[in-house]
């Protein structure tokens, strides 16, 4: 099962990125392209009812499986960028994080009204970047088509504040 | 043919991210998924007769064709990043920068030495990134096994720089 195949190639990390912590280091699943190519199509299974415009990937790890999952699903990938990053005119969206605040940017053309836009990261955390990321894509019209994560912290209580957004939260590998 | 495709989706944006800069936005390049699968498409072919090992893909906008190229190719993919990004043991290495200096990263088991590695970057400016990740590469005792780039800004001559490290060297749209 890919959750096994998933788990079994990370590697826990204690203290990083600061003590206390410990992180989930998804770099040996980038290793496998057997696990990467599983991953994207269990991405692909899990999203074959859902109707998605585009993809929008959040820098810079969901850059990884994001394009390669619209490549795959034949659907525009959009990236979602720190503030200063993206070039062209930008819709910007400024989140709470545990200590001050962080921004994130969409290119103001990145879809259209309307348009269904599933979004990419890695790893489901706390779920501040992506919850920012929905409600800028619904501030410039879109739709939330659902959530793809590769790995997910369930005891940071992520999922409690995307699942109101979409019912279609796709996490391979939870902890 | 891909390279006026290419040159089709991008999009030039002045003064960015300073004046005088034209800066090239490949993110409408994104957008077209069949546009990303020939790029994707025309790397493989370029590469046909080259052992790689693995890819080095430079943080952020090299990690988007650079996991979808090694999953294709069927090869790990490493991640190139800016220094404390990498929770586990790395090896770094500072570079210039027109004002000031940069690091970039690679975990100390990314590949083993002998590996022959290919560098992709979406963009070859002045090529002080991917020739600094060479110079790590090699320090690390792996070989640099070519570079792959979706476009390259000749008026920058980062071939100039880059030429003497490998042979191979694909960019796919020059300007």
């Amino acid at each position: 099962m890919i959750e096994q195949a998933i788990k079994g190639a990370i590697r826990d990390i204690p203290d990083f990125p600061k003590p206390g912590i410990i992180f989930k280091d998804i770099t040996p699943i980038l290793k496998d392209p057997e696990l990467c190519e599983g991953i994207v199509d269990a991405f692909v299974e899990g999203l074959k009812d859902t109707r998605i415009d585009a993809i929008a990937g959040v820098e810079s790890r969901g850059f990884l499986f994001g394009l390669t999952l619209a490549t795959k699903l034949g659907v525009p990938f959009v990236p979602v960028r720190k503030a200063g990053k993206l070039p062209h005119t930008v819709k910007q969206k400024v989140y709470e994080l545990e200590y001050g605040t962080a921004t994130i940017e969409l290119h103001t053309d990145a879809f259209k009204p309307g348009d269904h836009i599933l979004i990419h990261d890695d790893l489901l955390a706390t779920g501040g970047t992506v919850s920012a990321a929905s409600e800028l894509i619904q501030e410039m019209g879109g739709k939330v088509a659902g959530f793809t994560f590769v790995v997910g912290l369930g005891f940071l209580n992520g999922l409690e504040k995307i699942e109101p957004i979409s019912d279609k939260v796709i996490v391979l590998a939870n902890y």
